[in-house]
């Protein structure tokens, strides 16, 4: 039996630290690092926050969509930065948010979860807007490959919110949907399930016991858009170790381009939320 | 100032009626053609549809899914269907689904609706589950360069109801919050805006008036997913001429890979919308 994603990952973290390192060459970031903003300077800009993380965090997260920006020239980057990230034994989270029907669904999951698929990463991030129940080709091809899913629940932005908060049937929040139902989803796995949940370190604690999940969280919201460790801390204080992956992009990334200084960056955020979680 | 997607979609689907082509090479319809799930099928797949529904139909929808199984080689096929689109004078509305928060929807913007992307389409399909807010700098992207985009408010799949048709604040329904958000802000455009939605063929009409969107309407759920062009009539009857995109897809991609099949089926689908809107 294939080893689930909840469990690999789970090792990983326990050993080197919750922090995972976004990779995200935006515009701003690219010229902040005074390069140019363009293909090469995408690739620069992967290499070099893949080289100075290597090492100190078990994950990464690049933002594809910064390398779509760039069409198939953007992507043929993104695709070595996998390669490249393999090769150094780190684990990649393709922050994707892809979501469409079922029928859609199957391409999503060829393309980031199949094994061969010059794009397979050891988890997306997903959209449920179409309903959870739709995304479930993603969630069976990342189940057949200890790969894994995560879905949104409640994002980290001020404006997801207006929808992600509001409450339908028996006063249910629509992220408690979300919530409720991937934990149920995960009680097919034994131990903890390739089923994760995005939620935002800046949001209040949801009506869902979140130790109750059986799966990993990704957590967006620390450095730049305003939360710490302490609230990662605060908002997680019940589950496991291992399980909760807290990414910090902007707040590491404007300390490049010189390697080290991107490294000591990574190294104070991980040792921070080491000491906190 | 720069003519409106509304406007210039309208124009064109009064001229050449309401059906838009979806492109979908998927593993089962490439199948079903005979031909290799490779890049080279979908290279095939894609220019046969185009070949066969030019001067026939308006618009084509690439469902963007499908291109992204094969990475960047994928995306190449995607960019090249596009070029040959625009040099046939059909609009193109790539099937994408983005969506993110602000910062991460820059980059999105810059792929789909920034003139000299190799990825620049006519209009491109966004997710609202972090806030229709959120996606503000397509939005901003779209009004400058006369593209469009379509929010997903009630979508054709089942599943999709469980998530959309939550009632929050005074009983207003997720589906509602969206179009009615997307209509104000089509106010800032003269006649018809930028700003369009998806809702689906198989859906119940909303609490929302869909006469007053004062934009587009992109409709799914035509052919394979149950619904045809009397429910589509129905649904939108007070909607203007040129105003509502019905999306269909399998229902003609399996009349290939013969072309003059194709060209067949999407003139008996174009003529039979057109009778019934």
């Amino acid at each position: 039996m294939t080893e689930t994603f909840g469990s690999r990952l789970q090792v990983r973290l326990v050993e080197q630290g919750p922090l995972c390192v976004g990779v995200d060459p935006s515009a701003a970031l690219l010229a902040s690092w005074d390069r140019s903003d363009s293909v090469e300077g995408l690739e620069f800009f992967s290499l070099a926050v893949l080289e100075a993380v290597t090492g100190v965090v078990a994950v990464i997260k690049p933002q594809v969509a910064f390398f779509e920006r760039f069409g198939s020239a953007g992507y043929a980057v993104l695709e070595r930065l996998i390669r490249d990230a393999h090769d150094a034994e780190l684990l990649v989270v393709a922050d994707a948010k892809r979501g469409d029907f079922n029928v859609t669904n199957e391409g999503y999951a060829q393309a980031w979860l199949r094994d061969g698929s010059p794009l397979a990463v050891d988890a997306v991030t997903a959209s449920p807007y179409l309903g959870v129940d739709a995304l479930a080709p993603l969630f069976e091809a990342a189940s057949a490959s200890g790969r894994g899913v995560f879905v949104l629940a409640a994002t980290s932005n001020q404006e997801g919110r207006s929808l992600q908060g509001v409450r339908g049937i028996e006063n249910v929040r629509v992220e408690d949907m979300v919530l409720r139902r991937v934990a149920e989803l995960n009680q097919r796995d034994e131990g903890l399930g390739s089923l994760g949940v995005v939620f935002g370190a800046t949001r209040e604690p949801p009506d869902f016991d979140l130790a109750t999940l059986s799966g990993p969280y990704l957590v967006p919201g620390v450095g730049a858009q305003g939360a710490d460790a302490k609230d990662v801390a605060r908002l997680f204080e019940r589950c496991a170790e291992g399980t909760v992956l807290v990414s910090v992009s902007r707040a590491i990334l404007r300390a490049g381009p010189d390697r080290r200084g991107l490294r000591d960056a990574a190294r104070r955020w991980r040792d921070e939320l080491r000491t906190a979680l």
